[in-house]
């Protein structure tokens, strides 16, 4: 028997013991043991659950009984979950999380304590919900050499990106249906302004190069000013607008961003719709791959906790690729001044004509875009360092500048 | 020093020697061991090639070298690739193969077998090249039940077949530009008579399941008869039209099968072009997940034959969801008449009106499908079993068909 302990029982923790009875003969295949909860921790009780006998107030007590071997830590924040974290991982017990923040803020000197520990600290719940990306990386791409990362990592915003193109919604109207249905929170920052996507770019970056980038390190520009506009243009340009978190690793550097980009409808990004979540990853020997699915949600979530439970108690966990990650030393992130991209630019004037012979001086060869409204220049620039075209659209060159969105770097 | 034999040279025997080259040291971070090429098994000799020192014509040799512990068998067929395989086991090697046919035809007994010796018989390669879906199987969705399986698993097909979509190519045009490229065999039977999805559907249903269906019980489609005409009818009707390996799991039994159908544009299936593969997969705790990228290739399938290796060199084999096939029992497989499904059907006719009326005796509320051509009835059947919908077509009722095709199964 093995006996496991889940700290935090609300939507994910609840779902753990869910998917622990519902696929308890398939997991007994892989594990040749039973999993048993013997503990859940929270401030709460649940005198209707029918593990209402399991509930603890104490972390001690888990950490204390030697019988526990897995703890399944589905809090969320980086305070009592960090101190619960370390205080089972030094009681010899493994971990396994759903929570990106603190895996993106605390994740060197957990996997540090774990390493001493001979334990393991798994985290495949924290991006992507059930979609099985950090275990891929950790073993079918274990033997490759990843060189880049480009995900919609984030199901509310992907959801409101959506509405916003097929119904022609604005961003505001398409962000209150989507917290009428339950995808977005009453405070939706954090999904809408790509704090969510940051943590999940910092966690596949760290997987693929064991650098933990800091957080300041990663540029983050918000979704909120999408406009039906853009969108508009994105499809007379041929594709669409996508939140993506992204990576580009060489040897000595890693760069890592998130920002709203326009996405070819070539690319097998450009179609996954709704909350549906979708990580592509390039490798010179794979090529390409790509991961699709729900990327949140109480059972895909609960899924992804019981796998990597399952992976520990199997000894799965310790035969994938190690994470032994550092806290990235200053210089490993390359500015984000120094990536190279193409823009869109739509600018209101009077003169198109005029002003498109200006961006062509400031960028060099534009592409006018076809289909413009009346009253509006639409460009896309050439490849251009982001400092330089940062310093054009400040300056007064471009006045009546209303949008300027990165196209997705190859 | 792990030292292994590749049986095959190759291109996909030869890409295995480069991969281990250029992820040298990725490889050895996941296994932490050298992985050393002791022989290369072939009729010939490779002069000229840097490995022509391990060039080996007897596969005793191999078997009977104590220090090999690791086979990849990259031969196909299912005669010489048999014996060596069982050799390579009985000796106690553990074998990974990229032979799709061999599984698919002797999979029981070579994994009873390797149960027997106590070693692993690896076959990631045999299914989507660099696409780790079978990895993924057997590791994070283990704990999971998979109920159904809907796959683009042949990248020659998907090209003809992208082409005719795009270009409005017929079959044979597409056809003769695929094997212009190299995508397509001078024999191409294999690809678009459907054989190779059926293996790799049997595979996969396999791992799933631990049955595996005998050929005879997957019904198998060419896409051969696929025409302009029904491609401009599918854009007309909202999706596309797809090969796809099917199957459909319910505790008792399955039902496996490989045929062109409509795809809806909203599936992530029906944007997935050119040599491409997709898989999908539903259960209930994970929902569904798609598995995307390079189907095919040197490279991305010699990836998938190391990252076997390493996972046999790493112990990680032996965590994995066991491989305890059976040959599926009578009955276990459901005859393929008993499946439900829409149809798409075209019929040429003087009386249209007529034949939507007669359409509608036969199957019930039909669709008929707007903006057909001058002189064809098209529509849509509502969800008829297949036994129906076979002698509705086989009648004179129809006189006229020129095309039925199922529409993809929820």
């Amino acid at each position: 028997m093995i006996h496991i302990a889940i700290l935090g029982f609300g939507v994910v923790g609840g779902g753990i013991t869910e998917v622990l009875e519902q696929n308890k003969t398939a997991l007994q295949r892989m594990v040749h043991d039973e999993i048993h909860v013997k503990y859940i921790l929270d401030r709460l009780e649940f005198p209707d659950s029918p593990y209402a006998d399991r509930v603890v107030h104490d972390m001690s007590v888990i950490a204390n009984d030697p019988q526990v071997s897995i703890v399944c830590e589905t809090m969320g924040g980086v305070g009592a979950a960090f101190d619960f974290t370390m205080q089972a991982i030094q009681s010899g017990k493994s971990v396994v999380t759903s929570n990106k923040e603190l895996v993106a803020k605390r994740g060197v000197e957990i996997l540090e304590a774990a390493k001493e520990m001979g334990v393991s600290y798994l985290c495949e719940a924290s991006v992507g919900g059930g979609i099985p990306q950090i275990r891929g990386m950790r073993t079918s791409l274990a033997g490759d050499t990843i060189t880049a990362i480009d995900g919609i990592m984030n199901g509310t915003t992907n959801y409101i990106l959506t509405r916003m193109r097929k119904d022609g919604a604005t961003f505001e109207a398409a962000l209150a249906e989507a917290q009428t249905l339950g995808y977005a929170e009453a405070d939706p920052s954090a999904d809408v302004d790509g704090l969510d996507a940051q943590r999940k770019i910092m966690i596949l970056t760290a997987i693929a190069t064991n650098m933990l980038a800091d957080e300041k390190d990663v540029y983050t520009e918000t979704m909120t000013k999408v406009t039906p506009a853009d969108m508009d243009a994105a499809a007379r340009w041929g594709g669409t607008v996508k939140l993506l978190g992204s990576a580009r690793i060489s040897g000595e550097h890693a760069s890592l961003y998130v920002c709203p980009v326009f996405v070819p409808g070539t690319s097998p990004l450009a179609n996954i719709d709704d909350v549906y979540n979708g990580i592509r990853f390039v490798s010179p020997v794979t090529a390409d791959v790509m991961y699709y699915g729900r990327g949140a949600g109480r059972l895909p979530t609960a899924g992804a906790v019981v796998a990597d439970v399952a992976a520990a108690a199997s000894g799965l966990a310790d035969r994938e690729l190690p994470m032994e990650w550092e806290a990235a030393p200053a210089g490993y992130v390359l500015p984000f001044s120094e990536n190279v991209f193409s823009y869109y630019v739509r600018v209101k004037t009077d003169t198109v004509r005029e002003m498109l012979e200006r961006a062509s001086l400031v960028f060099g060869e534009i592409q006018a875009l076809p289909g413009s409204p009346v009253g509006y220049a639409e460009f896309i620039t050439p490849p251009t360092v982001e400092a330089e075209a940062a310093r054009a659209f400040a300056g007064n060159t471009f006045a009546g500048l209303e949008s300027r969105i990165r196209i997705m770097a190859t």
